[in-house]
């Protein structure tokens, strides 16, 4: 990205996006009971198709028929836990991208155990959270130093490169500004409206976005922030002439499905920061 | 069905909707997670009343008291499995009839045995499924020869026939023009409208529909032609000046809600096929 | 409440809104799949925080950060009434209020034995249903005598104020009028609107409301029917101008944030009824 100017960045979301509606790629999501339904319109929104399967009796064999794999423990317990780690290890095998969303670490011991666990146990492609989570995440593995366990990140960039680089991995932490790293690169995302914040799942449908963009980009960074402006924008977009967090849920989805490459290369709002 | 002129049809699903509209059916739902909240807002529109009981605890004395049972295995696992059968063996001891939405079918073993499952141990009044899923227990069972598992259905009214009259239940393929059988007669439904693909569950509200009208009417080739012509005629009304999946929605349960028999009767499309 | 005028009570309610909107309270909600996103949305909307935690190796410890605990065990299984049992007892310990919603008590053996086991091995602060379940709740533990347990409630005030006696908490009884009581004094509440009953989870999402309320607000009655007035004065300001059941969902939502102390004074609706 460093040799890149950052205007042709909107050049490079419009080309994901546009390989997410050809394609439509199957996102198996093993994710919480909250947003299993707004996450699975989210994805049909952009093109892409949902299957939402945790049974251990399935999900090895449903993994290896998507494009990429959503873990999202917002609503954990041990045989959840065990299917994730069941599905992320065979779409570890397969090269099936996963994306974390570390919903709540930070809250309870058993959640930082569990984000721990499947940051050693997998391969994680890239981990979307908001500055709480990844703050805790860092600090509770004890991975980032200085980081307080729920304490939100003081410094969001030092943190997601820290981050990234020990666990090899991309981290985005969602905000006024997303701060995206691999370890050497950061990116910022100024896409995105404080409606968001209004409505429940806003932070999962931006986890379930980035896996969507994953599974067509083998550069990690550039699909999350891709995705990161693709929703930030539609989100830009339901905000105009919305009533309340009812209406603007409900318009997100529309904005979803209506963004095109064109206006995307047009509204992205993505910055080099490193 | 052969004797009577097409025209009539709308006749007899205005019928059934009235019926529906001064009973208030309930209808029993042991379902999937995703669409819980849609399929209990469709069945409230239409003037039933939804339950959703799932604990092996409960679910035979809550069938007791049920107008119709829907079994929709969308995120299985084995306890819900069992619930099935459980809840599934009292409706055929008591009479309640049974819906069946094949979810996923064809996409891995587990769905494959789980359908095959309750197929064998229940008698099922009506299954509900896109060609795809149709095909796939049509071939998974053996049931119906030359049919692939996930390859859809090359010819869906011999399909559609040959599994109803092998499972002795009614078959509904539903697709531009749904397809229904009851192993005799074959009927199309030609109501329902492109922006169902759009949102997660419309698949699964049309299997309520269809149990709401099974829950009133015996026969249940009829009372399925029944639900998904005003299914289909309701989503058509909805996307009428809709703006995308998510304002599409929220307007088709007001159209559920408002739908009446006489525009039922006048909208209705139902033909006929063999 | 007996000394004070009627027309206080709006501006009493204003002010617990007014702390709700300050405090941003932390609701733990152990509730029922179908409603679980409504009630999170009605949560944020009303500028408290949700969080949906069910396992047992974390319940604990999440009740301990939380202002108030709801339990609604609309579909229950052992696993689950076994977490709310640990998260109730320790939000007992730490003075937590709870709030119990009675879903469906009355349907089943297995429903009436649970909220048996709630109220006898937990303090609830408060109890929110409809006159059928409070009917069912009194008379399945013949604690109020004469009740039959799915006939309704013949004399609601006379319900509540002994349920609430004999149970030492708040008895809730939503209607047309709702009725609320202590065991001494018993109010009514007349805000609300008829479209609350066209869509599931309205009465979860009251229930919600409830415990955001009751965790600014040490006098539970007060704070109940505070909360009940604001949650109905939402609802009729939603029902203004809306198409359907799928209107009024998203309207309500939209409601429960633009609400404001101001408006909840002049509208509150609240009836001294002893």
């Amino acid at each position: 990205m460093t040799a890149q100017p950052t205007k042709s960045f909107g050049a490079i979301a419009a080309e994901l996006l546009d390989r997410v509606r050809s394609r439509h790629p199957l996102i198996h999501h093993i994710t919480n009971w909250v947003v299993m339904n707004d996450t699975a319109n989210a994805t049909l929104a952009l093109g892409a198709f949902p299957v939402m399967a945790h049974a251990r009796e399935e999900v090895e064999e449903m993994v290896g028929a998507a494009g990429a794999l959503v873990l999202n423990p917002g609503t954990l317990f041990p045989e959840l836990v065990e299917a994730m780690l069941m599905a992320g290890k065979r779409a570890n095998e397969r090269g099936v991208p996963i994306v974390y969303d570390p919903v709540g670490v930070g809250a309870t011991r058993y959640r930082n155990e569990t984000g721990e666990r499947l940051l050693k146990e997998l391969h994680i492609d890239a981990i979307r959270g908001n500055s709480g989570e990844i703050g805790a995440l860092a600090g509770a593995g004890g991975v980032v130093k200085g980081v307080e366990s729920v304490e939100g990140v003081a410094d969001p960039q030092a943190v997601a490169r820290e981050l990234a680089r020990r666990r090899v991995t991309v981290v985005a932490i969602t905000g006024k500004r997303d701060i995206l790293s691999d370890g050497t690169r950061v990116l910022g995302v100024d896409n995105g409206h404080e409606m968001l914040k209004t409505i429940t799942g806003t932070g999962c449908m931006a986890t379930t976005v980035v896996a969507i963009f994953c599974s067509v980009e083998p550069d990690k960074l550039i699909a999350s922030a891709s995705a990161l402006a693709c929703y930030g924008l539609a989100a830009e977009r339901a905000a105009r002439g919305t009533k309340g967090p009812g209406s603007f849920r409900s318009s997100l989805l529309d904005e979803l499905y209506h963004i095109t490459p064109a206006l995307l290369e047009k509204g992205a709002r993505v910055v080099d920061l490193a």
